[in-house]
């Protein structure tokens, strides 16, 4: 199964991205965890490029053909071999994001995302991914260390990017869930391996 | 003007695209030079991803993205803002490139790529093309410096790029011409400064 954590940073989802592959680790499973953008030795290089407030300046597509070439190679590389071989495959952001924040938060047209996006990961997508919902002024408090390129865009801009998750999240009911993330740990914890199990026994044959 | 001078490595369009320069600027004009890949900060460290052999390795989909990456910053930073401005800008290599390469190289789907490389470029693409052809056995024994990442690649992948080539400057006729490489430095450089100039005569409002 492939199972991606979406949402704004600050949202809580890297920590229960965590939270749950214990839990999995914990009942026999060895999930294979990746990061987007990121976990290829090319990704990572294109992560440096994207996140770093140092490098050069990047306008709205460029950035998003950086984020699809990272996916794309991870994809190849990582999580369409893990798939084949029955892994379980947690991913920490995936094509989702460039919808939210390329898409909603920088104007470029969603539908052709969307299309490119599935050029890049050859129609690979997850069957489960967890939206992380949190007003953007309290994910923005959150975030303690300093903030990469992308997280210093204004408020504004995390308005548009969780109203587009809210939006994408409403019209892929079944396969993206909303987690209200403003709740303590436990409970949100609870409620993903709650969802994560009615998924696992949806796709069990019968 | 917006002219781009495309074709395998080898093919000498890098030194007509000089000769060709160096005539604009001796009639009076200051022509824009770009290479694509490269030419703004973010596209020049996309490059050097792409073409050095000691970088990470790339899959086929990732490459593409990479360069219309690296495009679509170029476009934005520095094509659109100098066509606006009336000047002739004169680029090595450009969207074709991708097509011949990745598309009929690669065996990625060449329609999609076309499709992806307008929302790269925004619609932004040369009135005229000089698409450089030579046979690959002949163009790689041209190279005398030691070959990069995608030079390196077999023969019948630089067959194939040249019968794309070949095939796409048919299907656009008056906007890419063949260039007969096999010929005499001056020979060429004359046929193209007369396809320019017949270009230039063609588009002045009458």
């Amino acid at each position: 199964m492939f199972i991606s954590f979406d949402g704004i940073d600050g949202s809580g989802k890297s920590t229960q991205l965590r939270l749950f592959s214990d839990w999995l680790k914990a009942t026999g499973k060895t999930p294979l965890l990746c990061r987007d953008p990121g976990s290829t030795p090319l990704g990572e290089k294109i992560r440096h490029l994207l996140l770093d407030t140092n490098e050069a300046s990047i306008g709205r597509r460029a950035e998003m053909f950086l984020y699809m070439a990272a996916r794309a190679q991870m994809v190849h590389e990582i999580i369409r071999p893990a798939l084949e071989a029955g892994k379980i495959v947690v991913v920490d952001r995936f094509l989702l994001a460039n919808i939210a924040y390329q898409g909603y938060g920088g104007y470029l047209d969603v539908k052709k995302l969307w299309d490119i996006g599935r050029f890049a990961t050859e129609s690979t997508s997850p069957e489960l991914t967890f939206v992380f919902d949190l007003s953007p002024e309290v994910a923005a408090e959150r975030i303690s260390r300093p903030k990469d390129r992308m997280e210093q865009q204004g408020l504004s801009f995390f308005q548009r990017v969780s109203e587009g998750y809210r939006i994408e999240a409403k019209k892929h009911p079944g396969k993206f869930f909303l987690i209200q993330a403003d709740r303590p740990e436990e409970a949100i914890a609870a409620e993903i391996r709650e969802l994560y199990q009615e998924k696992e026994k949806s796709m069990v044959p019968k």
